[in-house]
């Protein structure tokens, strides 16, 4: 019977489950949405379920592991999530043990933004690139650098968030305790909060947000910016310009042989790319910038999935690993 | 016959030898000018001179190999030297195989930083340290990450440039192409120009210079800080904070288990350190940066050749690999 390795993608709104062979086949997925804040009983009792769905569609009964990944933080040597920011009444949650009780199988739990690095490395964009770091761009800024197929682990099993490293300290203040770190400076809302600094009075957005500030969202702002809206242009460009600081940063702390973008940044690529190799091309001085290579993430909002189900495979197979 | 091993550190100025056993002990060393202008062929006979003298003032015959670790950019792949910022002349030197034909042994190159990281892994303050990071600050800020005792490599094994991650897009042009990158902001020639920017009529400084602005340096800056003069003080707290956010966005970027500080800029610690503590409280939301231990280099000068040792030991002995 084919064995399968099932992938959990635990996000503060939606939870994915999705069921791969080992050859990176994915057999069945679902989702649904988790309503962390009725709390996590009832949240363990949805992935319970979906996990069984998708066994059971994916047409073998050989399950193998369960690799879960989950927004932060987590923690990966004890199997616990305590996220109060994101999955709100998740309170010290220990969810590798309650799954590996309910199924019996090894059970891992990682950072959703190292499973989703991890799946570009096993079937995406990153295949075999022996450094690879990886940036998820939207409400937040996300990161991950995966060394040889192993997710890099700070004291403690920690995750890094280079999203939080101080880009500016005049910028504005973050909820990590920081003045101008990467994310306050060009996710999503901060776009959106730098715009609304800005006097609006020439700008088409308050027309597009139907007359109501709280309606303007980084799309929005991107599309007026793409239809020549001063206001909107000048903050995409500012937002832009520090978004390729970031990417300066990190190819010269890490100096990766890839990175790989994803999220919802992403598609305003075509307002955030030029300004990112613009920064590139001015800091090869030292470190030749322009050597790495920078791509799309391929699996979309799959990568989480196929990188959970590899963190099984990768501790079962010898073949896997380095 | 004890068996040796030689480690070089080849600066700016100065090139150092010293042998040591597999205990780690330093059983010579020695130190010469290596006159970098005058090319390298000059250089390379000093330096095999130098490990003859360091070998025979060892006691033993049996050398096992040589490890060099040089003042940056190097190339460890091909064992070559091109290095037009601090070692003029020496362009694209193979001096992996020039010592390597000269004394018939394994010989290792590695950069500076990286090999001080290491002598301080193996025999100083971060002995067994899993995530070990190094700074040196002084002229410039080199930095350095020891995994596990393995020295972090990116694309082609280039050395990371901490030192040089931009860390205030308002700050000064440095030579690496970025505005207020790490060093830029607080090495010892930064807090120079900084000093020189200001008005310095009501200070001592220019006293202590005897009246020649080129004759101020950092030292007499940290001094006249120290003893209450106004400029000189906020030009040292502006460095100093800077400083702490530089450590700040090294541990959000890598969480080490440990950070080892060196350079000229230690011996101006208690005007740095209580700033960098409190960057470092304020900077602990997400990632518990105050666990994070950082302690003074405990090697000194002699840091870059156990390292540079170390390297061929770590290949050689099985007993030193993880």
């Amino acid at each position: 019977m084919k064995r399968i390795v099932i992938g959990i993608d635990l996000g503060g709104t939606i939870v994915r489950a999705g069921a791969f062979d080992e050859q990176g086949h994915m057999l069945s997925a679902r989702e649904i949405p988790i309503e962390a804040p009725r709390g996590p009983e009832l949240g363990l009792r949805k992935i319970q379920k979906l996990i069984e769905q998708v066994q059971a569609e994916s047409g073998t009964d050989s399950l193998v592991g369960i690799g879960i990944g989950s927004t932060g933080p987590v923690d990966p040597i004890r199997g616990r999530i305590h996220n109060p920011f994101t999955l709100p009444t998740w309170d010290d949650v220990p969810i590798v043990e309650w799954v590996q009780k309910a199924f019996n199988v090894s059970v891992t739990l990682e950072n959703d933004a190292d499973v989703a690095a991890l799946g570009e490395y096993w079937q995406g964009a990153g295949q075999s690139v022996k450094k690879l770091f990886a940036v998820t761009a939207g409400t937040g800024i996300g990161t991950a650098l995966i060394e040889e197929g192993q997710i890099y682990r700070g004291m403690d099993g920690l995750h890094p968030e280079a999203g939080h490293t101080i880009l500016d300290p005049n910028g504005p203040l973050c909820y990590c305790g920081a003045h101008g770190c990467w994310e306050s400076l060009c996710a999503g809302p901060s776009i959106v909060r730098d715009v609304l600094k800005r006097d609006l009075s020439d700008s088409s957005l308050l027309q597009m947000a139907g007359g109501d500030h709280e309606k303007i969202d980084a799309c929005m702002i991107a599309d007026a910016a793409r239809n020549g809206d001063p206001v909107a242009r000048q903050t995409m460009e500012k937002a832009a310009r520090d978004f390729g600081l970031g990417i300066v940063n990190i190819i010269i702390n890490f100096v990766p042989e890839m990175i790989v973008l994803s999220g919802g940044l992403m598609r305003s690529s075509d307002l955030f790319l030029p300004a990112m190799q613009e920064a590139i091309e001015a800091h090869s001085i030292l470190i030749p910038a322009k050597q790495v290579r920078i791509l799309p993430a391929q699996l979309g909002y799959h990568a989480g999935l196929y990188g959970a189900a590899y963190t099984i495979w990768s501790t079962e197979n010898e073949q896997f690993k380095r």
